[in-house]
């Protein structure tokens, strides 16, 4: 039967996902709520001063599995969805495995990745709450292209305030920006109290996640009208990435086809939540015993030598707290080429997920990374993202497993974006000049002594 | 009925088609033969010296009316076909139009354009006939990077020569031909002598197509087991490009919808060829009167302002003649930013077609294109090419007009790319610092003087 799987599988439109869905909703133990910085619960109020109010509404559900995706939404998301499910038949055959590679590819967008499956809904109500403007920051660029995207199409105002090692690394990916008619800033910047303390602490930084994240959220709260946007790290973030995963597995299910691994990249963790939510809820309820891998880059280590505590999302400590796995919100990761896995915690549900034991973590360094990629794009003709090769390199470290073994394992991953805008990387790779970067121990503890002691 | 239509169609694999259209069956009057420079006519032997003898022998095909596609080349093709035919919902709302307008969307492939249609073909046939290289120009860097894929998927080395100002204004699409293993030469270049003699004659150029076709040639009959091969203009370039229109009237067939006019940009004439393919084949049979527009720059205006007659399809008059409409071999073309439709000739087919009435066709200045790429960014999505858009000004164009008389025309056009590695022109647009140049009367006759005297 698998023979008939084509290589390529798009849902029709009435098959595409109504409803997003919920993992907090399907978690036996919850994950720790947010706190203010005095150690009190985050209420709706707390959070509505930085975000919007329907964001709100879905990051606090922990009750409803599915939530409805109005229309409004939907009428953009089949502009650019359903994405192809992909078999990677060509790189099974160089490979010589006899497992199964399916591999979502969320890349055929203009943004280029994931990103503007919640880059949609987020504009859409701000836009609904009568907001003249958002703010956010972008690290490889992709989250901010998303975003300016939405933003013109919605009608929004936006300042996006880009990690800087990334603008320099990406000037095209910052016109992109620009031609959506959003306002790009490099991060640290002197625009903000949060960009100028860095910019002193740190001087001469390619800056981070944590960083950029800061100063956003400043400008957004010295902004009449607006609020603050994010691309990744919070539930309700999560929650619109579940398309991906819900529409994978309406595609495999067709073929009556389950994954026995599901690979995905993490930086914040939404891309990852997303593709394995519908299965992972499986999991939860005992009906499964997939096996769950999140990739993450030697450089920035988040999960594999984090530790599991609160900690702020952002650098300057003006964000609520999470509790997650962290390398201390003042870590600053050496610039490597994957600027959307450069942050220094992890979404609260895949982290509790790992810690809870119902994924494991691989760490990978990024010549590896980059010898996957340029495998995978001469076999299966996609260029991807550094980000996304992450999983690219571990799925086709699995399918040389089941070489070995002989097991038909079925490996399904998640190909986040593309890497058009990635060119000075591969560049570099390609000139033998790519190195890596491991954080000491040194670097780690320092890292460690910034995350507060509650 | 229409209202059932979705924004996107995608065929599936049993639908996609298993022939090419061959267009020259069709023409009930055959276009001019190709000449040797002593004006004899061009046998297979010819031909065979520069070309691969496959594509020969489907360029010099007039009688058969489809040309199987073969199973390796279908293969490749299932990997990134079929491209999804779109309807235009948000663009048609922005304008208020009573038209229907769709799109046939070539761009969510690696290589960004429809140039992997018929880099694939090529490559195979090449290397099925046991050749080790090929050699190739580009322009905008579509072309290149789509023959870097198909050389990288079918094993054979392959030297670009790239046009020098497409090469200087696109530094990373040089990079991801780099990655497929294509080699990267700046056109025009000391290493031949067809370069050599154009920078003595025009130093400081910017290049030309015509002039990196003269020494991509000049090296495949230089160097052993090679052969060169070409992006468009010829026949059966052409040929492959017709699985453009073929998807797009199967799918809308499936709609009971036809199109009132077909438009494409005109480089070549290749893509443009290939999307309207199927429906001028019925035209030419007097089965329908379609109004195809065929869109051109006005800074390179072949068709508009070009003659009828023989011509070098190379600036070093070392390529056969081809009866087509020309601004003359020697023209140099001012620099703009549609790299790919800087090219001096066009296809016989499309010239032959014009020639004869059965098309129309327009030439577009590059502001108005960009105003019309961005307004179509902004509502649909997608960042097209420069080059797409010049299709898309004028589907804005027709549009507008059925706003004013109230028909429901249905429009169809080709976007053949993504914009992505354009971001330096749309940075120049977005600046307000872009300018048109329109070739004066004597730069035209400086040009006409280079066609040959037969």
């Amino acid at each position: 039967m698998n023979e008939k799987i084509p290589y390529k599988t798009y849902l029709t439109e009435s098959e595409m996902p109504k409803k997003w869905l919920n993992l907090n909703a399907f978690m036996p133990e919850k994950h720790d709520p947010f706190l203010n910085a005095d150690g009190t619960p985050c209420t709706h109020e707390d959070l509505e001063k930085v975000f919007c109010k329907e964001c709100v509404e879905q990051e606090l559900n922990f009750t409803d599995e599915y939530i409805e995706i109005p229309e409004g939404i939907r009428k953009f998301y089949t502009n650019f969805r359903p994405s192809p499910l992909i078999r990677a038949y060509f790189l099974e055959e160089i490979l010589d495995t006899p497992a199964e590679i399916y591999y979502k590819y969320e890349g055929t967008n203009t943004s280029g990745s994931h990103k503007l499956n919640s880059a949609i809904p987020q504009a859409y109500y701000a836009k609904n709450q009568g907001l003249s403007s958002v703010t956010t920051e972008t690290g490889a660029g992709q989250w901010g292209t998303a975003l300016s995207m939405a933003c013109a199409f919605y009608g929004l105002d936006l300042d996006v305030f880009m990690v800087k090692c990334s603008a320099e690394q990406k000037p095209h990916r910052k016109e992109v920006i620009k031609t959506y008619g959003g306002n790009v800033i490099p991060s640290p910047s002197e625009t903000t109290n949060a960009g100028r303390k860095i910019l002193q602490e740190y001087p001469g930084t390619g800056g981070s996640l944590g960083c950029a994240i800061a100063e956003a959220v400043e400008k957004a709260q010295n902004t009449p009208n607006c609020r603050y946007v994010l691309g990744s790290v919070l539930d309700h973030v999560l929650l619109h990435q579940t398309v991906i995963g819900l529409e994978s597995k309406i595609a495999l299910d067709k073929y009556g086809v389950t994954p026995d691994i599901v690979i995905g990249c993490v930086g914040g963790g939404s891309n990852y939540g997303g593709l394995i939510a519908p299965y992972m809820a499986g999991k939860l309820r005992g009906e499964n015993n997939i096996d769950f891998v999140g990739v993450e880059p030697v450089s920035c280590p988040s999960m594999s030598k984090g530790k599991y505590a609160y900690d702020f999302c952002d650098s300057a400590k003006i964000t609520p707290l999470a509790k997650m796995y962290t390398l201390g919100c003042g870590f600053m990761p050496s610039p490597n080429h994957s600027g959307g896995l450069r942050y220094h915690g992890m979404s609260p549900i895949v982290s509790k997920l790992y810690h809870d034991g119902y994924m494991r973590v691989e760490a990978v360094e990024q010549t590896k990374v980059f010898e996957a990629a340029v495998q995978f794009a001469k076999c299966e003709g996609i260029l991807p993202a550094p980000e996304s090769s992450h999983a690219i390199r571990v799925a086709i470290d699995e399918a040389l497993k089941c070489k070995q073994t002989g097991e038909k394992k079925v490996i399904l991953f998640g190909l986040t974006g593309t890497g058009y805008f990635d060119m000075a990387a591969y560049k570099k790779f390609n000139e033998g000049a790519m190195t890596d970067t491991i954080p000491t121990q040194e670097e780690l503890e320092k890292g460690f002594a910034t995350i507060p002691k509650l």
